[in-house]
């Protein structure tokens, strides 16, 4: 139901997976009459009788709307009847609401939304948090490195993806203290084998493809994401502008227009569409409210990906791994020196 | 002295800017032997037996190189020989020694980067602060849009700029306890009418120009500074990469050279140059240390026009109309509710 478009682009996009993919099965959750005209012998509707909007606050999406098609359809992870959920709906109410039905796993304090950005090798990086928890101590983003990992390793085949502490330049005076607490924090899980940590990274690597992950707070990874899509709009308006300026430039831009295309292609956001909210007991995948049907379907392809490599039993391993650096986070500032076992 | 080329730069920038600037003069502060080969009427030699290097710890600039081009040149401006300094050297040092050397203003606990980020309505934004303070109160984000609002004003002739303080969507968990105090006490200073203060804005704001200035923690804004610059360095590269993969696309580069021409020069980062280091008793301006002789000549003319337009001032009166919100910093939490005056 959710998103800008709505069920006409996610219906779409829901046809064309399933076309694509011979062996999944798609429970379609929402309101009776938005779901009567599609039929598929692998789709399966399941009623609502309401929504959640992009508007609606979070304790209203949570309280109120107890029969929201966001809730029914994350209901259906939490009773397994459901290997994972996508939504396209409102992100603040799809992460509460979601926290609330299917818990966290043992040893994450918070989820994370973990999103993935072009790079310039060709590639994404991946990075969270972006934006579910603004204020981190230093164990919440060791817990988002080891949740990034496996979801690296699920998406991309990478076994021991190479992980960057988001920090600020080596001229200015360096990080925060809780940045420089969590410095040395993954450096110790680093050394025990539970992340490949390789060090502080900077704004530009993100772009750079310097690591495979970028960890960092709520706050600063949902500035650098909503930079780089000021940027990418600023570049792409002045290139249209400058191409469009007069005949001669236009036929420049008809001449040029395959290369431009090429271009576009390398940058298109669809091609990253798709978030993870990390550390649940169960899969739940985020698409851009404004997906196509392009989009969308990216969003559904990573679920897929997830639920078919088992991500959760990739992050509750990972997390086994680095039990020794996760205590309690509660009074994150008083960690222990010598490594206690967690559950 | 400093940045990566020296005084092959630095110099030759000089020698342009005084052509430009007929009622101009410059000191020029370094070794002897960097400084012999260049006269002019209009410009001084003064001698420094050392110079601070990108490499040196803040302490060692600071506590053992006393005799610095770095230190001796701001030295000028304490004595009121010189309106303004302008570096392309170590930014840390510069900001440690010029704090050490001039103090802060009354009203002001910490001294900012401001720097100027291009936007889609073909000017640029302010941006601070771009990494000197990592963790600030809503205090310090206050001094911050004030200092920041005097800038812009005699920059860019802007009398009452307008001020944005960067958030994250409206999707997620809205700001961390900091940003949402430093909502209500921009919100309070605006009403006073010492700021022209227009509320949250996000990351793609300050690419999109929707503010002239956007305040912010120096972590936060370093990491959109980086970012930007690494999507930017991303894109250009993609661009070349997909005009020279075959004969085709380099004819099609023929073709449209007028056009990335002119592209490119919208997004001359060079024409951003020269930071101003606020919240001082003296004009300070940074240049990037990577910056060629045009874009070394940006930064002095802003150092010019700050001193010539009495920035000095114009921060000084500002800070005296927005006095009733300025309350000392060290226990920012406590902040009275009744307005107190400030010296």
């Amino acid at each position: 139901m959710g998103g800008d478009h709505g069920p006409r682009v996610t219906l779409a996009a829901c046809r064309r997976f399933l076309d694509e993919h011979p062996d999944a099965r798609l429970l379609l959750v929402g309101l009776p009459e938005a779901l009567q005209s599609f039929t598929h012998e692998r789709a399966q509707a399941i009623h609502a009788s309401e929504v959640v909007t992009m508007e609606d606050p979070v304790e209203i999406a949570l309280r109120r709307k107890k029969d929201s098609s966001m809730r029914v359809a994350i209901q259906q992870v939490k009773e397994g009847t459901a290997a994972a959920v996508v939504s396209a709906g409102n992100t603040g109410a799809l992460m509460a609401i979601a926290r609330y039905i299917l818990k966290t796993l043992d040893g994450i304090d918070r989820p994370a939304i973990a999103g993935q950005i072009p790079n310039a090798l060709g590639g994404s990086t991946t990075v969270l948090d972006l934006g579910a928890n603004v204020d981190c101590t230093e164990l919440h983003l060791l817990q988002f490195a080891i949740m990034g990992s496996a979801l690296d390793s699920v998406l991309k085949g990478r076994e021991q993806p190479t992980v960057g502490l988001l920090n600020i330049g080596a001229e200015a005076i360096k990080g925060s203290e809780v940045i420089k607490k969590a410095g040395e924090l993954l450096h110790h899980a680093g050394d025990s084998g539970s992340i490949n940590f390789v060090g502080n990274v900077e704004g530009n690597d993100i772009f750079k493809g310097t690591v495979d992950i970028v960890v960092c707070d709520g706050f600063v990874g949902n500035v650098a994401l909503k930079t780089g899509e000021g940027l990418a709009s600023m570049v792409s308006s002045f290139l249209k502008q400058e191409f469009a300026r007069n005949p001669w430039t236009k036929f420049a831009a008809l001449m040029a227009y395959p290369v431009l295309s090429a271009f576009k292609k390398r940058l298109d956001h669809r091609r990253y569409n798709g978030a993870a909210l990390l550390g649940l007991r169960g899969l739940v995948f985020k698409s851009h409210g404004s997906a196509d049907e392009v989009a969308f379907g990216q969003a559904l392809n990573r679920a897929y990906d997830a639920a078919r490599n088992n991500l959760l039993d990739r992050v509750r391993h990972r997390i086994a791994s680095a039990a020794p650096f996760l205590l309690p986070a509660s009074p994150a500032t008083e960690r222990a020196p010598t490594p206690v076992s967690h559950p």
